[in-house]
């Protein structure tokens, strides 16, 4: 039935097949434009406000004026109940809009979607992922751009080395992936994110609070010598939650097995999501 | 009479107003597309056998499949036929297509625009230009892919340190303005442009001959030290031709004024253009 989702477009509630942008839009003249990615459950966004909020930080440092975070809550809500779908992803995204001469920044198109997404299984974490380095960080990490030029381009590599996804670092220094953020857990049990040429996700946030009432956090920059002796690592996003990283560049990490912190971690989290879920 | 023209996309020829790409297109979901740009004088794409060969290699480098040049070719004779404006830019663009997961490359969408377009007067060469420079190297240089993020994003810095566009660097190597190229022109009247983490402009090859008929040319890398130390510098592209570059960061590059090699390029590359024009 995805022919009959509505899409939200500036102004009006669209059919899925007629929602589009004119050609003059400054997302496919100039690759000009932001977006935020939450997940509902049960016909609720989760973590909507912190979502919110990072939509706001990306639009103000792209110059792109935005509606009142109310005002986009509130379609979030009716696109919800017009969709009628429990469980799905919601997109807000954020366009230079239709420039005169292609360059300026013009009023910007505002587009919503939701699409159907089921919440991660037991399986997915047992199952893990393994994970390629790769010499690259976005521009302007600290925003959630529509840049994914070397994410989409890079697949055919990913594939190639047999792993699931790509970490990007800079002077050996670990990122990020590109929809997720990179942990890793120390001998001595201490949770480490890097701190630099990142976007800072919302899951992210989350886990650190969570590892933090369990024991010593640092957000710091992670080498590949802090990687090699690791014993778990794992990765947070809205759509996966905590997926542990069972293999980097073809070594394993730690046992090569999802770790205990991982597990704790993703049951404490599970709980935290459960308890702002209807 | 702007709303009258019309675009071509994918198969069809759509007024303006209606020439739309649906909001799960690649471009517009993760920034994932190529263009070209060329001109038409007296109703004749000038060098379009350089853009087209151009245009083939981007889609090439971000893997989209592209029809035969002979075929894009005909449209654009069509288009030009049907929007009758006798100077103009005829943009391409090649986009990642409507993903079936806002992530996987599909069937890229085709979209063919005309816009009028003037060609540089005397006046825009003698006024010259201003350039400040900013340490950013594009994804991917040698293809024309649609980011111009920074692009965009610098315009308030640009006009902040009255410049009119900026140029790229990386560690104090010179590469290329957004959408034009660099050069400049030794004590010794050598023609250099830089070699690398660039796009290889049509122009400037055009430039680069039409420099080797009268004297040196080199294609390498060029440092600030040499920018302050050239008697002139000028940008090349397919809108602007050859415009001198005045200033760089506020000091004056040479005396300050349009250089002689600059003025004979120019004329040269008049020649060349109107010798293909009819």
């Amino acid at each position: 039935m995805m022919s009959e989702l509505l899409v939200f477009v500036n102004d009006e509630f669209i059919p899925a097949s007629k929602a589009s942008l004119l050609v003059g839009d400054l997302a496919i003249q100039r690759g000009y434009g932001i977006f935020d990615f939450c997940k509902a459950l049960h016909h609720t966004p989760i973590f909507l406000d912190e979502h919110l909020h990072r939509f706001a930080h990306s639009a103000g440092r792209l110059r792109l004026p935005i509606r009142p975070k109310k005002e986009i809550a509130l379609v979030i809500h009716q696109l919800i109940n017009k969709n009628n779908i429990p469980h799905s992803g919601i997109k807000l995204t954020l366009t230079g809009g239709y420039s005169p001469d292609g360059y300026t920044l013009a009023q910007p198109n505002l587009v919503i979607t939701q699409t159907p997404l089921h919440p991660p299984t037991p399986d997915t974490f047992e199952k893990g992922i393994r994970l390629v380095t790769y010499p690259h960080i976005r521009q302007m990490p600290d925003v959630k751009t529509i840049d994914y030029l070397m994410a989409i381009w890079l697949q055919p590599y990913i594939r190639e080395k047999n792993a699931d996804d790509v970490l990007y670092h800079r002077d050996g220094l670990m990122s990020e992936c590109p929809r997720s953020n990179f942990f890793i857990v120390t001998k001595d049990d201490t949770v480490v994110t890097p701190d630099e040429n990142i976007l800072k996700g919302v899951i992210r946030g989350k886990v650190l609070e969570l590892a933090q009432q369990i024991g010593t956090i640092e957000e710091r920059s992670v080498s590949l010598e802090d990687v090699r002796n690791a014993r778990e690592a794992f990765i947070t996003s809205t759509t996966k939650h905590i997926i542990p990283v069972l293999q980097i560049d073809g070594r394993p990490v730690g046992d090569g097995f999802p770790g205990a912190v991982s597990r704790h971690l993703r049951t404490q989290l599970d709980k935290l999501v459960a308890s702002v879920t209807p």
